[in-house]
């Protein structure tokens, strides 16, 4: 059975080498405990200030604080509201005056206890607090622990685009305690599991086919069959970017469907769509154009519409005007001068360097995968 | 005569290497003229976007921008006020706006015109678009060539405190024109001498000594002198950053005379009185302290002050109460959980590690050099 196959999952304990940093990630079950012992062991920090959001901090602040209290570390505590609008110039603001409040020095940290925005806001708040202090990671979403959490990519929005103002920080800790999912609703779960299914598609074609193999224990929420891609899908984050630090090279392979997906929620105002379902769908549109221009066997583009499917993810755009889509990509970061640059995926678990494509092919496979005219 | 010893300053060129940066750097009479050549052939960028501000942009932003033009280099320019409160949140984020108006990409880079303020903002808006854009300083006042354009250091205030945010980025480039100094008033130019004699005195004494020599020569503002107290400035600030980027040692001495600088500045309200003017202050301070717990010759704490009176800088403290500076003391980004922390020089031209000071001797400085009780 499903569960016979997950049963040994180990807690597991590494670090990321970056040329100026390095990231300790500990992946266990009940690892929020641990929180204050590891902060403290890594950072040496006797005070941090705890950022949440309003629905992870009602679950987990007590929790993470105490934890930390064990240590004999203080606490400030700062909650900011759920979802993507917290990622303004408003709320960093508001972070920074928290820290001046709480007499934030070098020698203390700051936790991000959250999801994605959480976790990009903090990191960023905590890049740019002078010149920078150390920050840790406790995703609390599964998008966050196999994706945002490591990495260093901090950021917040602007109206006109996502993450367009941001810094390189790699967190001095990262703990991924996958119990934290108990939580987490189902909705939020299977779009988390687009980045997996990403990475496997982009970068690491067993990881992908992992994902084939138990689509049905993954999206039901399995606890061990999460815990496994977690795993798997940290040990191919670390790979790319302890390789590529500053999004250079091979980093870049993690944007596979991010071009499209970054537009759709921005053409859908942040509403109504997750990230992980606009990169599902985005994935959707650079593989359909990667068999068009770069040689991606239509079977392949077949395997990842079914296990979209089979994980309850949407492959299709809706509620949205191609022109709409467009304008929010010239605006998308990666573009250039001329046009923006798409990642596409030759094989499966390979990924091109960033190209150019007409316009015309974008609009016609906009329009194939449900953009309105 | 002066103008003789001081005949032969060739242009220079060096590059400042950094783990992950590097920095050219090139001084010369007339420089401002090769900025699109150099930077086209530093950034390869093709447009940049011009940053300067009500003082210096009438006077030389045209010029760059022809310099610019001339080397097929697209211009979009902005001017933000003139004075310390432009490093504010709303500049920011204004140009952060303009950055996204311009279509900034990573193509691109930022041209930051202008003294320590705008070199300050425009390089912590280039560091934090798109996660770091490059940028080229083209510092106006002597107080920047000397020190802020180098280094890498960018940030904005908050209300509380000076450079409260931030971040380490360095420039690809520093045009060092020291023509442009003609038109800056001589207040400002003194100012910036100030921070020549902080690197002299707490870094390089036989910087200090020239300064003494020619002390008659830089007042009065003798182009040749400041090409020659520029140079040699640049190449102490250049051997000290370049082994401590990040400020986590040698480079703490660069903040000799800075703890209660700041603090004046802040409790001044940036009001009537200029940074260096503020420096040289905190130098008194510092160097009284330095006699009183470091060992410091009391000669040399003499001489120090002589070389700031005839460089015609202010020695003590006005119009601010010593309760208000503490308090701003306590802002200071150097502080610890404790303690504000002093660098200080047991002998002229060597700082030591910064260390905490008794409020109560502390006290006892700022009474001494004029603060009120």
């Amino acid at each position: 059975m499903t569960r016979a196959i997950f049963r040994a999952v180990p807690p597991i304990r590494f670090t990321i080498r970056f040329p100026n940093a390095a990231t300790r990630v500990w992946i266990a079950r009940g690892a929020l405990a641990s929180l204050g012992r590891e902060t403290r062991r890594v950072t040496g920090a006797t005070r941090v200030v705890l950022v949440t959001d309003t629905h992870v901090g009602p679950l987990y602040a007590a929790r993470a604080r105490r934890a930390l209290r064990h240590a004999g570390i203080e606490t400030d505590l700062v909650t900011v509201p759920a979802g993507e609008r917290s990622k303004s110039i408003e709320r960093l603001a508001g972070l920074w005056r928290r820290f001046d409040d709480a007499g934030l020095s070098r020698a203390v940290a700051v936790v991000a206890l959250g999801g994605g925005v959480v976790g990009d806001l903090a990191g960023f708040a905590a890049a740019t607090w002078l010149r920078g202090v150390p920050w840790i990671g406790v995703p609390t979403s599964l998008l966050a622990m196999v994706d945002s959490a490591v990495g260093g990519k901090t950021g917040i929005d602007l109206p006109s685009g996502k993450n367009l103002v941001g810094a390189f920080h790699q967190p001095s800790l990262v703990i991924v305690d996958p119990a934290l999912l108990a939580t987490l609703p189902a909705r939020h779960r299977r779009a988390g599991l687009a980045e997996v299914v990403k990475m496997g598609f982009a970068c690491d074609a067993p990881l992908f086919r992992v994902c084939e193999r138990h689509a049905a224990a993954l999206a039901v929420g399995n606890p061990a069959a999460l815990a496994t891609a977690i795993t798997r899908a940290l040990r191919v984050k670390t790979r790319i970017v302890s390789r590529d630090e500053r999004d250079r090279g091979e980093r870049t392979a993690l944007n596979f469907g991010h071009t499209v997906g970054h537009a759709y929620e921005t053409a859908r105002g942040y509403r109504g769509v997750l990230h992980g379902e606009a990169v599902a769908v985005g994935m959707c549109v650079a593989a359909r154009l990667s068999v068009r221009v770069a040689g991606l066997d239509p079977a392949a583009l077949r395997r990842l519409e079914r296990l979209l499917a089979s994980l309850g993810l949407p492959r299709r755009l809706t509620g949205v005007r191609a022109i709409a889509l467009e304008r929010a990509m010239r605006h998308d970061k990666k573009r250039d001068a001329r046009a923006t640059r798409w990642v596409l995926t030759p094989r499966m678990g390979h990924a091109s360097v960033p190209q150019p494509i007409t316009t015309r092919l974008v609009r016609a496979t906009l329009l194939d995968v449900g953009a309105r005219i």
